[in-house]
């Protein structure tokens, strides 16, 4: 059947209708008044989501653009930092910096396991040269679906006093509190088709003073990520390069309707359906991949054990239509993963668990009584 | 009155009904069968478009995007490159080479003029040593409505021996020929805002098998814009990072449209538009900023001699509501630019010359007899 898809990966996350149509009218000139409207109004909704009085500065690109952006824009040749790596996305700011020559010290954690900030506080704490130009993190590391104690980590860092606290908030901005002034943080990458509830193509960099003034400082070679002209430009609500107007049309529609619900209604949503998620697959015996209590608002990691989660993936793909996320590298097969980021609501939430459970049943892996998990949900929906 | 804007700029240019729809669906995932099958059919479409066997690569960006990667995955630090400048796009390329450390010998023309090939055959046939990495320019320079001679610059470079010839084809590409393989084009980079009637957010890079052998040899530092993990999944019919999905889909759907109408009848509007506005604004005595012989087929540069070319541009938009490009940097207030570029068709050319008219006779500052203008431009198109 055509166009019954519905979407339950990290990204692209489902999009509402309101903001497809918006994002579906024709292009205007993007040095107009009409679209410096479009620029101002939504520099002004991206600082309310990311609780900052910073700058947000908007790149046509996918989170990686905006991660590379954060690095190469406030970091040197040579610079030390540390790096958080406890998945995919750790992993991509370790190959990011290593790209671009900078010294970098890893912080491990196993696949699964939260990055430990004690680990961060010891090695800021023995930098006693103050050498340690930044820390850079993912908060929700979505190929695990664990969220990191960013808060406790970014305290660490404004304690060392010179590190500046960069931090992947691609998944995480949007399904849970980032207050990127009160804790602290000194660069905030994020991207559209996540928390935004719009379509990739966009991505964002938000800059405290601290990373400004580091920027003027930084000798790695830059242009089309070069944040400076952002900068200069967005104080005229424009661009330096031509930006992707329709996908700015979808993106102030989008966070009006965020504002129309509030963030801390959008936290508590995503927070319950963590809950309903993590209590449905416990209560069918399928235990989670990411530890106790440090799972991710915006997707729920599921283990399967003695199960081919690729096989069950795929058979909820072809009888229910609804796309969940498969593992990546090593962990393809051994997981799977239901996002439960932005555009989601209660129903989707038992639709995506009584899809599992009839799944399970019918390939014969039904661990317990069909309709468990789903119950399980509903306690907490309720 | 609202919805009644005409866009007659140099990008974004105006998008077909049937793009924008494609573009309005919903998402899917990127990483499924389905979205396959769009970079699939999309990577044929784009070879038909660049004319060439060699790979063309979707980055998700501006087209200034495409110029970097261009830059950044062919030459090391301190190359030798020629550059050729006649304009803010021309300037440009100088900019960005000289932010990635590159020995950058200009070929200045004046604005309005073209880059003299003979210019860059002096300087190739003189470099005995063959330190000359790479040739650099823009095919049309948009801010002065110059089409340069890229197809004899192209023959010099491949006499040469060893430079890569690396051209800016954003607003040629879709308008006149630009055979990639038969002229030995290294790097075509292009933006979907142009030529290919749909929005802005795609950029495209063409490399040809020696760009690659180059890119082996590059020591410039890159991630986001690495084209090798670019060509690696496309292999696969995907992407490195998550594309913006919708944008695809306008990409399939105006490329279509673009193999309908054929190429030929493609580049034989394109000039025919051309002609039409280059003889309805001399009939009204409006010289034009390019040099007699050179104009771009994808904008008509006009320099109205005693009359304010932004009041003019802006009456056009006040009363007719289409978008007429401004001069830009020095030429702001002296040179307006009248786009012809992609979805544009003999009515919007003769459209566009009647409000020019009617504006300057409102004004008072007609030269001639209103409607002669729209009969020089119809006698072309007739």
């Amino acid at each position: 059947m055509q166009d019954k898809l519905t979407l339950m990966i990290p990204g692209p996350t489902p999009v509402p209708e309101t903001v497809l149509k918006a994002m579906g009218r024709h292009p205007i000139g993007h040095r107009s008044g009409e679209f410096q409207a479009v620029v101002r109004h939504t520099t002004e909704q991206l600082r309310w989501l990311h609780q900052t009085k910073a700058d947000v500065l908007v790149i046509t690109g996918s989170g990686t653009a905006a991660m590379e952006a954060g690095i190469i824009n406030t970091l040197s040749y040579g610079d030390k930092v540390l790096c958080g790596d406890n998945g995919k996305f750790g992993q991509r700011w370790v190959k990011l910096a290593k790209a671009y020559g900078l010294d970098v010290q890893v912080i491990k954690a196993d696949w699964g396991q939260p990055l430990d900030p004690e680990a961060f506080k010891k090695a800021l704490e023995a930098d006693n040269g103050k050498t340690i130009k930044a820390v850079i993190l993912t908060h929700s590391e979505t190929s695990t679906g664990v969220i990191n104690d960013l808060e406790t980590i970014s305290k660490y860092v404004r304690t060392h006093g010179k590190a500046l606290a960069i931090a992947d908030c691609v998944t995480s901005l949007g399904a849970c509190n980032v207050p990127m002034d009160s804790w602290g943080l000194d660069v905030v990458a994020s991207g559209s088709q996540k928390g935004y509830m719009m379509p990739p193509g966009l991505s964002f960099v938000a800059m405290s003073e601290r990373a400004w003034q580091a920027h003027q400082q930084s000798d790695l070679p830059k242009f089309y990520l070069d944040l400076g002209p952002y900068r200069k430009t967005a104080a005229q609500d424009s661009n330096p390069f031509t930006p992707a107007v329709n996908l700015y049309f979808a993106l102030e529609s989008a966070l009006g309707m965020m504002q129309s619900e509030g963030l801390e209604a959008i936290f508590e949503r995503h927070a319950r359906h963590r809950a309903a998620a993590q209590a449905g697959m416990k209560a069918i015996c399928l235990p989670l991949y990411a530890a106790e209590g440090h799972g991710s608002p915006a997707i729920t990691a599921v283990a399967p054990e003695g199960i081919d989660a690729e096989q069950l993936r795929k058979t909820v793909k072809e009888k229910f239509d609804i796309l969940l996320a498969g593992g990546q590298d090593h962990l393809k097969g051994k997981v799977f993963r239901i996002g439960h980021l932005g555009f989601v609501c209660d129903r989707d939430i038992l639709t995506a668990i009584a899809a599992i459970e009839s799944t399970l049943q019918s390939l014969g892996l039904h661990k317990g009584n069909m309709g468990d998990g789903l119950a399980a949900a509903a306690a907490i929906l309720r």
